[in-house]
């Protein structure tokens, strides 16, 4: 059994983190800290979880987090890197499901999250944790930057047309649109109006329109791929419902391309990728609390862009279960485990 | 393992039987029929269902349910009793999620349902599966009459109040009020206006205000628990979510009556029934897709009635989840398997 | 023109009554106060209102509210009384949206609302504005105390059958059960982890369970009417949808009341109660955005209860377009100015 | 007073039409035309509409509808065509909320809707009915083509930049990616499946992938007014929502073109098109059940397409509010009477 610790466990990332390890045969949680719920039992705060959890929240204490093997941080940015040092050195495994290790270029992570970096030498070492692009390189990771959800569904879709870079690559790599779509959950448990019940639901709007923290995260990933920069617009969106994200991607494919060659070539044998058959179409609902991503393209009759449709589960494969797949991997699990059941439908 | 057929399930207690089945470890899929999509995938129907359900729907045929060691009837009200006296002649257990056999008295049911019954000599042999009252019957049953969905909300929340009838219940037995709230789910996948989206979002009405086929159940569970007529209103309203009954019942205590005690002796070791602390009141979501069912109580501080609050997952504990209890210990295995998952919460 | 002011207008009954003012022919929004939004045009926070309205809110300033006839209060509980008597003295006309003037009793307000009156003298004063209780009387009152959401619906619903008293009331005075049923709205617009989109969808709980503010309100009401004491039991739920109210209520008719013939005596006059049709049962969605109750009663075909259904708009008929119906017969304007729009369906 | 006749008046844009013109102080409701709901009072069917509405439904009835000024049709595609000839010639004049009469190449039309037109010259001799577009022509029309949902939202957000064509216009004509999602009303109010509530709550996805039947009325709005063919990548999405259409557009813009002059200029006489100030994106509730569109524009800080928000309702200036403003248009009434409320908001 691995002693796991959580650092912030009472948003959306953090419950669906404990759902998941909940079923998990070699997880053992330890602790889970809260500064705001700190002594109260977890299924307290979270009645879906009574009978399977009986830890209660504490205060942070880094001597607490330095006895387990691991430890997973679901705080919001920003937090991690001021404790990751000293639990790294410790000895202790880190998935952050924040954003502090995700973006090589400090520059571009302190312009974007707004903060000066505490930690940047700990960005070097931390291995993106996107199974489908490093899998042999999380299975020797210490410290796992799990990546964000819009730029899971958005990488999946492209990762297989990129690679080649400019001259082989399936697809133009600029001008590239990414209009996506996130359920509320992604905006966090945390009390603002904006995410009120009142003020969402039956709407539909366009956020972060100037501009939204995952775009670098997708054109670095993107980027180290085709070898070459590859340029993106990208607007996300919020949907009047809790789970999921449905990225719409156009792209200028270049003539010849087998796309779907390119797909099956790179995803027949992930097991959390699924490429659907000609003329079907994802909706979210089929991977709701699934860590599955499904990838469907389509040529249209009429416009010149060929559209390339993705979803995930962003608290699932675009949060706790893509952590979880990294858990398993970096432990030498069967990356499945805990992972394996179908979505909930409807 | 054990040879599964499923009569009907295209609609959503079919899917979610698939979902459970999916995960059980003895249970193995070998024929499922639906008119309407003979021939098709089921994970064509349910993309949720890829990679975990290879099967193709079948036109309807007995001599393939008869090679079945338990067939799970999914359909509509009235379908099974035309076909369950061939198959339980042929060793074939049967667990009906339709209410064929779920009530007791032919007339009443003819009755309530509108049609004649076509196999009244099975009713009789047929057992009411719910575990917390028929525990021992049910894993030496032949057939199965699964409880209804409203049904089972209401039941146990009743059942310990009512025990000892008309001298020794802790309530009165007549004059409850069970005002009873479900998801759209409970209302079927067929076609119809009155269950569109834009027919039910936004918006909350009672219906069947005339009366409820779940009524007369409700009142044969209650009766033949407390060995005495009891006597309800019951009232159902539609509520815009998907999953989900809550029903709260309001009832006349008897003076003296430890009600916390009553909950405790009758549930304490049942694994699927959750009695939430003092002050702690059920949300649906709390048992989301799980087969748990929470109930709470209160006496208020004004008003004479105590308060009663249940809630379960209408297709999980309401539908799928209770079958799938049964047929566990209808078939010797653990009562939990393939039903120990936490809710999906949010 | 009438020059209304409004005392915190940034809350969801505040911008619906910007609409129903803003098609107020006889009002003249003066002056809008939020210590939180002062400075900012109400179009800025409610762009539905572009166009509408170009006055922007200020800072609390009871020098300014001096020079309007009217003014409307849509603050929390508890902060109109402590301006009311300056206001009232100045000559100002006040209609008090949220609760400080409606319970008659001091020591029972105090009981439920948690702080000291500072205002009594003026409770006694103001007029209970339910114009179906007390038209003649809000004529000519100086102070309103709007009736509280689920107060209006269940009174309503329960005027008729009540008036009499002891001896001639149509139902029994005790045991009245109202399980009543309201969108998020009612809850407002303050930041609240419990109100937020991904706690409220696809979810339904009761709350308020040991006790909820309304319920000395209905009593009072019903008593007032009934010149006894009239016993209900009140159970308030959330229900995942904006607005809308609808309360189920269950009585005990006395023998040969003709219940018909006593809503149409009493409302076939009113222009904002509809009894409908035998046989038909409201839902929330038939008065949104409107200033309707409806209401309809059966006597199931089992059970001993009459029910009762109704149904309103809790920021209109519940809120702000009540109060603009007191503003019209205090004004002598049309009863119906501004509040004739049909219900937005669906 | 102008006698109205309604044909196919049940569904979402029908009932919308009747409460619109509920409050139209010159419109004369007389006829109303449905097949499956010949004899019921319109009340019956809507019962928001109680109090409103004292017509019922009558068998389809040509003779009837000659007796009309002018005949609203809200049939399914194809209908109209069948009877426009007869009431044309009768002098009857006609508002078609199908797609009969929008698509001015009668092979392109029949390519998209799969059916022989059987009236093609009343094509040529019917105006588009889009105000922005048409102002002058609509005011002598006898038949008006009123434009589809996302038509509308799609033209008026690129009407200003394209007007100039090939050298002249501020956005280059090829490459615009429409990406736009839709409330479900827009699918109307047919008894299917795919628009159940538990189909469509709490997911997303894109439909009509392969092509959409907007896609050839967009181009041709376009390429009318640029007087240069416009290529558009077109894909729409079915957001979990009752009402709404928000188009994200992607375009090339020209150096040194000013977009918000260009706006402004088309615009600021408009009574329904409103231009956000900068920095303000617009959300589909601040349109409900209004007649506005509200459209803003924004260059983000990476990528490098321009982005154009636009929002309508799609049951209002998308369907029955705007083929009022034509009605307002062809009469000489104020264009904006029974136009003028606000949205309603939350």
């Amino acid at each position: 059994m691995i002693d796991v610790g959580i650092i912030g466990g009472t948003g959306y990332t953090g419950v669906e983190l404990l759902r998941i390890l909940a079923t998990h045969p070699e997880a053992n949680l330890k602790v889970i800290t809260s500064r705001g719920e700190a002594g109260k039992l977890v299924s307290d705060l979270y009645p879906s979880l009574r009978g399977h959890c009986d830890v209660a929240f504490t205060e942070p204490n880094i001597d607490a987090m330095k006895q387990c093997d691991v430890v997973f941080s679901a705080t919001p940015n920003g937090v991690l890197m001021n404790v990751a040092r000293e639990l790294h050195e410790a000895g202790v495994k880190l998935i952050d499901l924040a954003a502090d290790f995700r973006i090589k270029d400090i520059a571009t992570w302190e312009e974007w999250y707004g903060v000066k970096h505490t930690c940047p030498e700990l960005v070097e070492k931390a291995v993106y944790g996107m199974p489908e692009m490093n899998r042999e390189a999380i299975k020797k990771a210490s410290i796992i930057a799990n990546p964000g959800c819009y730029v899971t569904a958005t990488t999946l879709a492209l990762l297989p047309l990129v690679a080649g870079g400019k001259d082989d690559a399936a697809i133009h790599l600029n001008g590239i649109v990414v209009d996506a779509k996130s359920g509320v959950t992604g905006a966090g448990r945390g009390a603002s109006v904006g995410t009120l019940y009142s003020e969402v639901t039956d709407s539909f709007k366009a956020y972060g329109v100037a501009g939204h923290r995952h775009h670098p995260e997708i054109t670095q990933n993107l980027s180290v791929t085709a070898g070459h920069d590859v340029g993106i617009n990208f607007l996300p969106h919020l949907v009047p419902m809790q789970r999921g994200i449905l990225a719409s991607i156009y792209v200028d494919p270049v003539e010849g391309a087998d796309i779907a060659a390119l797909y099956k070539a790179r995803y027949e044998n992930e097991p959390f990728v699924d490429i659907l058959p000609e003329g079907v179409f994802p909706e979210t609902r089929s991977v709701r609390s699934s860590n599955m991503c499904r990838i469907a393209f389509c040529q249209p009759k009429v416009g010149d862009k060929l559209v390339i449709l993705s979803v995930i589960d962003n608290l699932t494969k675009g949060a706790a279960g893509q952590a979880v797949q990294n858990f398993n991997l970096m432990f030498g699990f069967d990356e499945t485990a805990a992972l394996s059941s179908p979505a909930v439908m409807p």
